[in-house]
């Protein structure tokens, strides 16, 4: 499983703001990540713009035969959250996190999803 | 390569609306599709929600190795662009089309991309 976090992002920020949202928000990831005492449920991939400036910062969340779900409107306050909710991803078979399950972060701020790629016949 | 399209997109229409607008749109995509003499660069593949409802009719290009894009504002006039711009992005090997090559549908109407999956260390 990979979360893959805009670094480019700039959540309304200025564009010479440095680091920038999204890299501020990764290295967050990356440093609470760390600190965990279980191993990571996934691998914190930094990536290039994800296409969803307006709803910066963004990271989208993927594994093989699953269901990848991009994520917008995150803050550095929304790492524990989607840590957790990696951690309930990855604890699924297709990706697919009962509703009740989901962190807020999750339900609100979703901005669209894959489906898994199908199987060959 | 697959292109998913969701079927379950009302694109403002009413809810009751049958086939809905998604379903007519993959319906139309299928029968271009089988028309064209050369062999599908893509299979067409039925989705559930893309959770883009807003900006429906929705559609995900997808494929090994390549970036993930997710299409909305979609409606059946733009079919032929749908599969022109999937026949390009099946002739890169990471799934990024030259600007200047994407149908304008797709230079305007990208919801958001997802980076290929990390190749193991």
């Amino acid at each position: 499983m990979t979360l893959h976090v805009c670094v480019s992002c700039l959540a309304g920020e200025d564009r010479d703001a440095s680091p920038r949202a999204g890299a501020r928000l990764y290295q967050a990831l990356i440093d609470t990540q760390q600190r965990q005492d279980q191993p990571p449920h996934v691998r914190i991939a930094a990536a290039e713009c994800l296409s969803n400036c307006n709803r910066g910062c963004s990271a989208a969340l993927c594994g093989a035969g699953r269901w990848s779900y991009v994520y917008g409107d995150l803050t550095e306050a929304a790492v524990d959250d989607l840590l957790a909710g990696a951690g309930r991803y990855a604890a699924t078979a297709d990706g697919l996190v009962p509703w009740r399950e989901r962190p807020t972060i999750f339900r609100k701020g979703v901005i669209a999803r894959i489906p898994p790629a199908p199987q060959p016949a």
